[in-house]
């Protein structure tokens, strides 16, 4: 990998105004400024610059549109009650965004110097950062193929583009319980695919089960493995964690569900407070029979978006599984609490989670 | 679905030179025009246009980028001896176009004015249908959701548009027998997943075996069917016919591959010759058994690009199966030659496949 360091800057002349910080919704306005950066195939990573938020101009004949080459990621960064801007595990994303990008034949590139180049971004559209209780700066890096080519081949050129975009909270409902559907006709990934990559396909692969969902008042849907249509995957576009007897558990990764860092964090936060934790392969049977024997405590899915979404209700063939009274659990409510404070800097980082701007 | 059918049409003032057809490459040269049309939720399909061709600017959250919802379609046109422009069953295309849209929660489009638009952006760029043996006017419509949100949900704004290279053969091989190697750790599709739509992500999801397989010699890989990696799906990007013991075989459309329009045409053929032709479920061990009792007389891939592509080897557990001692098969030939016969007008379009401009 050849990567050129230098990072040039041009600042808007047309600052937008920002959005009222108690009216925010999700992805929908973005910030002054955007970080992009060139690859070529032969000469490597070149020409980083932070320059205002802008269209990009795209031949129609690259290959994004039509083979879809591309790899995102989602952090946050946070705005504590003494100014100063945290981010939350932000080399954790750079990782995985790598690791993404090798399954999809993508390049490689500085993790450091991509991290260096976030910070100077938000630094530049700090007052974008919101500080309301559940606002955060919703960082998206993402990179797509950009040759002009039609022929199903590795593009030879590429965009690595970050933007930001001022957020509340993801789900309508909050903190609040959602509805999830178990999905037994769609699959949304299976061993030996992408499934655990970050990549726009596997999103655009979920849209047709959690529209149908929808229109029967689930907001998302529990995927089950593509082989056997018995194990836990993940839910909508989150990892997902049982509660059943004390002890909590949450599908091992296999190679079709995505390494989620809230995930990664939700573990190493139970272990700390000495929670039993397990990762291991779940059947849907098993969390149906835990619910008839009443020991399924609680459910929640995790995510950077959403951090902890409780799960109120499962809906299985024909089946609803009310968890916990359709209320928020006690572990979940704790675990939201605690991860956010530790995000928003109102809670001591004992991990050595939060990296200040 | 609400259709705006006016067709507003700017042309070019700078034309672009026409390369030689005995030197083109697939897919990297582009004609004059490009054919856009714009659909905004509560307004349907508006501002239909040919325009010249051009990038097309795009904001970076672009769900297109983020989510993947893209799909697209790969036809021919070709010119006679007697200077006429022929399609190959592009009615077939058009319905597949809409039935990919459906699985990608994409709108639905008016297929006939489609074609109307397409027949009339070739008429406008007709000096770049190539008329040498072997070439064609590769034709690639395609719609992308071009809504800037960041959100799992189904894009509000997408664009179709029809872009027309002037291609050569495929492959560099031309009819020449390919080197397949049989996949055995990444799968491309599984049942429940988006293997019979023509999406983008499906084709980013097969460029890692892809590339392992061409770094030891082999062009393309052979899918198994993601479940239990016995069951044979499709070739790279084409779907696979065998010959044995005098019967042709493919596999079965079943919810996984794409169901292809040359492979469809093939049948069709094989029928009308009375070739006995069956389409079933088949198993990876079933060839090799087929091939150590000597009776696998034939294998080929069929697909629009390629028409027919000749395996001269397949790679299979440490095994080399040597198809008709490395050589373009009697059957394999004959259909080759009679398909682009029909698509080039120098046989009796029996079917009528083809459709005049």
């Amino acid at each position: 990998m050849t990567t050129d360091f230098k990072l040039d800057i041009t600042l808007t002349t047309q600052k937008k105004e920002i959005p009222p910080f108690d009216q925010l919704v999700f992805g929908t306005s973005f910030t002054d400024h955007m970080f992009m950066w060139d690859y070529t195939e032969g000469r490597g990573w070149h020409d980083a610059r932070i320059v205002p938020y802008q269209s990009i101009p795209l031949d129609p004949a690259a290959t994004v549109f039509h083979y879809g080459q591309s790899v995102f990621e989602g952090l946050k960064a946070y705005r504590t009650k003494d100014e100063e801007i945290l981010l939350f595990r932000p080399d954790q994303n750079m990782k995985r965004f790598n690791k993404s990008n090798q399954r999809l034949v993508m390049p490689q590139f500085d993790e450091e110097f991509a991290l260096h180049a976030l910070k100077k971004l938000i630094e530049i559209d700090r007052d974008w950062v919101p500080n309301l209780p559940g606002t955060s700066l919703y960082i998206r890096p993402f990179m797509i193929a950009t040759e002009a080519h039609l022929g199903v081949d590795p593009a030879k050129n590429y965009k690595l583009m970050i933007i930001l975009s001022p957020v509340g909270s993801y789900y309508k409902e909050g903190i609040n319980p959602v509805k999830i559907a178990v999905e037994n006709k769609f699959v949304r990934a299976v061993a030996g695919g992408t499934g655990d990559a970050k990549t726009a396909g596997n999103y655009a692969a979920s849209l047709l089960a959690s529209e149908i969902a929808g229109e029967n008042g689930y907001s998302q849907v529990l995927w089950l493995d593509g082989r056997e249509r018995e194990y836990i995957e993940e839910v909508g576009s989150m990892n997902i964690f049982f509660k059943m007897n004390g002890e909590v558990i949450t599908p091992a990764l296999n190679g079709s569900i995505l390494d989620g860092i809230t995930r990664k964090s939700i573990i190493e936060l139970l272990k700390y407070w000495n929670i039993p934790v397990t990762e291991r392969r779940i059947s849907i049977s098993e969390i149906q029979e835990a619910y008839n024997e009443g020991i399924l405590e609680e459910v929640f899915g995790t995510g950077t978006a959403a951090v902890i979404s409780p799960v109120g209700e499962l809906f299985y063939n024909n089946e609803k599984l009310i968890i916990n009274n359709g209320e928020t659990g006690a572990l979940s409510k704790k675990l939201y609490d605690t991860i956010t404070s530790i995000q928003n800097g109102t809670a001591e980082d004992v991990f050595g989670w939060t990296v200040k701007l």
